[in-house]
């Protein structure tokens, strides 16, 4: 179990802080599956799910959506037949917040 | 209402017809909010649908899945907050078939 996966995301200001170079590579330890990549001069995470069909891709998708609802906090989730990518970055801050290593730990925790 | 939308994707086998640039311009009269884009070299129909809140968007993403089983026939599905991308193509034959037309015209009778 992630210690992410204990902590909850706090609402995010425009000025708060984006994860330094050291604490990515530390959090991304938690999250092994997930990938950093930047996307319109972004940083994000993305990970990539595969499922047998789409029903349960459908219901992984909610099951994020919901989280998502949960943490006030809310990823892109794109749907196709039997995969479900979903990539979490903050807005505001036009990166990456901690917050994004709580919710990408939580959304690996759907699975369990 | 489209004429589109009282028509059913049929199976497509990978030598079905992709549509013709006559046909592209007739069917895209019908549904003449969504866009053919090209992506990784394959022609695709795109529309973006924007909402008031998320609750909304992962309702109406639900409705397109649940219109995707029903012709058995499967976009990509794009849910962030307040919005969802929804694009058609077949990946059968790399490109638009009559399907695509028919799905993006039921997809827009979602929100009537």
């Amino acid at each position: 179990m992630s210690s992410l996966t204990s902590q909850k995301c706090v609402a995010c200001q425009a000025d708060a802080p984006k994860v330094t170079d050291d604490e990515l590579v530390e959090f991304i330890k938690e999250i092994p599956d997930w990938e950093p990549i930047t996307e319109d001069s972004i940083l994000k995470l993305r990970r990539l799910f595969n499922f047998d069909d789409y029903a349960q891709a459908v219901q992984f998708s909610n099951q994020v959506a919901d989280l998502a609802e949960e943490e006030d906090h809310h990823p892109a989730i794109l749907l196709e037949w039997g995969k479900v990518q979903v990539t979490w970055w903050t807005h505001k801050i036009l990166g990456l917040h901690k917050n994004d290593f709580i919710a990408a730990a939580k959304t690996d925790r759907l699975l369990s």
